[in-house]
């Protein structure tokens, strides 16, 4: 097989075969196919796409093209769940502690932040102590033990989705559906997951901007797992406003943390019991979805989840002392409110912009490997969500800074990323379908 | 300027400014743009196609990427000629010597074949001694005294494009019109052409096979060469059959050398005539293209062309003895011809597939670097041009064969190459059109 010639049927729009696509996986691996092959390739499958097949064969190549993880020594049914990224997204802090807490157990590979989207693994380094590098062996025992983990990416699991990825990044193929849907289903499946929550998110702070977009992405995921033998769910929520009110990692923890204590942001709290729910229903420990949501409801009303967090919290060497004092996590020096102008209802708060300032903060990365200031991010006041109605000189939300001038800096962005209506708004809908 | 930036632009149709343009070509001759990205760029530009004002700029940041020779010390006006390639095109060896015995001095760089396409150098490598490695020095000095010299493209000569095309040829991304165009005219502006005619050959012997896509490639390049201050015209041949009656190397020199000695293919030579005008026409070395038509008619009649031709073999190294005898020439063994199986009128005689055959017989490549057997080929009877009246028993062809087990591999593929038709064929029209 000559590689040039896969690159050119699918150029020309020819499926290819999974041979084909195995070879190519398995060449980019070991070398025999350059980065200059594979970037053009990945290029075509930008503007070709791929066939459900195709995307599959991809996913498999590359789920198994180095290690694998195999959880049934730790537990007989996997979940994992994973979103497609937002804007104040500290679901899986919640939605962990509460299916572990309930017999469901989650051994979770997380990311960092990029852009304005954030990331687990940056939010649980803010908490003193955490370490999010375990090795495969600590991995399980902590699953085994402790019935939750969340741990960084080995390089060992999927290398040619990592090596892939790294290529697409800087060569303008990241945006292809079928490159991302095999990207993310190759990790978890490498990973070892039986069933897969997908957290799919839509809108201005999402990397798919329209529900038709986000449908489509979640159903070729469900196509893929469910050809490989997974059992799948996903949901498709809103991301035009950020999720929660915190936004920040030292922040988000704070947030998260207010959750399982029982209290927070009635629309996180939903999210939180929905994607939990999900959870539970799919590995089978509960009958109905509604069965599944009460059970949620339960364990963080009554603090099972909360004893679950910091369990986990302190099984990967975080400060107990901290744990319910959030004056031990790091705080930014300067914190001041973004005030109406005049009075409304809040219209529009754009994830996306919220997002990035909190990058120019210093509390995300603009590329890769850029350090990260854990303190600081924007926390919206109860009137800074969409619809909301709000009076001239109140606040919208509180910018916590590093300097005075990062601060003007974000005010000023933030300033043109809301928007006040004379006549009253509907609140978005926050989750806008779930697919089985 | 992030290069990755410049292939989203590309990647999502808009249109790049010749900046962009030009810091990427200068970019990859440095090495800071990295292979992965040229290609992934290529790809994009497959897809996404070019303006003229890209083409333009690409033409020109690839032209002026390393040295550029200047003739002008030599003549004050550079014409040269690029053939879009074909099966049988033999044109440089005979409108070189018309051309420079009437006054044009013709300095040119050619290429080698490759797939079905026969290459200048490896035809004139076919004379013993003949030399095409020449310095910038011999090459200037032959053409200063002879007027006509044909050696190898230098690598000191648009470094970009011959970094790019080796990256397309194994990226999949060569059948680009604006990457083809800006290709060849990067070269031809390098090597200090003030004008160029372009033989563009349309069919199934040529790269480009419906007369439209000829026409695309010949308006794109005359429009980069007239925006970059150059003289242009472009012919737009017949490549359904090969063009006269030897394919193969050394065949092709014989069949050049007849012409130069006033004999030969009625096709060919009016092919020959046709480029040689608009040579000393676009030179404002005829007044009028039937004047010019009847100086190159009067050079090949006189003797004058096949002088300039004895002369420019010996200059370059070409041994004198074996000018006007055949027998110098490598020959092959085996030769033996392709009988009509019936009596009819040739219908078709697939210039590809003869091309094709050759490269089976040695006398091509299959791939860059691929050694070639420069005596080996085809020659077609005279009753094996498309038109004619062939009677059952009459060869149609001769293949000129290394071994027997070649010579039978041929004759089965020829066998398919060719039709017969009990009702008259009309000959194809030789010369669609000619563009000044």
């Amino acid at each position: 097989m000559r590689f040039v010639d896969v690159i050119v049927k699918k150029r020309e729009g020819f499926e290819l075969t999974p041979e084909e696509i195995g070879a190519f996986v398995r060449g980019y691996v070991t070398g025999e196919v350059p980065d200059y092959q594979a970037s053009a390739w990945c290029m075509a499958t930008y503007f070709r796409s791929m066939t459900a097949r195709e995307t599959t064969s991809l996913t498999e190549a590359m789920a198994f093209s180095g290690a694998t993880l195999d959880l049934h020594d730790v537990a007989p049914f996997i979940v994992d769940k994973h979103s497609s990224g937002g804007v104040g997204d500290k679901t899986t802090l919640v939605v962990g502690p509460i299916a572990a807490s309930l017999g469901v157990p989650v051994g979770k590979m997380s990311g960092r932040g990029l852009s304005y989207s954030g990331g687990t693994l940056d939010k649980l380094e803010s908490i003193p102590g955490f370490n999010v590098n375990l090795s495969i062996q600590q991995f399980k025992d902590q699953l085994r033990r402790v019935g939750l983990v969340v741990a960084g990416q080995t390089p060992e699991l999927a290398p040619a989705d990592g090596k892939l990825y790294a290529l697409r990044d800087v060569t303008g193929t990241v945006p292809s559906l079928p490159l991302i849907a095999s990207s993310i289903m190759s990790k978890k499946i490498a990973a070892g997951a039986d069933a897969i929550v997908l957290d799919v998110k839509v809108g201005r702070g999402a990397f798919m901007e329209s529900e038709a977009e986000g449908l489509e992405l979640a159903r070729l995921m469900i196509q893929i797992g469910t050809g490989l033998g997974k059992k799948m769910s996903a949901l498709i929520g809103d991301m035009s406003q950020p999720l929660g009110m915190a936004i920040g990692n030292a922040l988000e923890v704070v947030e998260a943390v207010e959750m399982l204590q029982g209290h927070g942001a009635e629309d996180f709290r939903r999210h939180c019991i929905e994607v939990a729910a999900e959870m539970l229903l799919i590995a089978g420990a509960a009958p109905t979805v509604e069965a599944a949501r009460s059970q949620a409801e339960a364990a963080l009303q009554d603090g099972t989840a909360w004893s679950k967090y910091c369990e986990f919290v302190i099984a990967q060497g975080g400060d107990p002392a901290g744990l319910s004092e959030s004056g031990r996590l790091p705080r930014a020096p300067v914190i001041e409110p973004l005030i109406a102008p005049a009075s409304g209802y809040l219209a529009r708060m754009d994830a996306r912009e919220v997002g990035l300032t909190v990058v120019e903060l210093g509390g995300g990365r603009a590329k890769k490997g850029d350090p990260v200031d854990l303190a600081v991010g924007v926390v919206l006041a109860e009137q800074g969500k969409v619809g909301m109605q709000v009076r001239a000189g109140e606040p919208l939300l509180w910018i916590h800074a590093r300097t005075a001038a990062s601060l003007e800096a974000a005010r000023a962005r933030l300033s043109n990323a809301y928007a006040l209506s004379e006549t009253p708004v509907t609140r978005p809908r926050l989750i806008h379908q779930i697919i089985r």
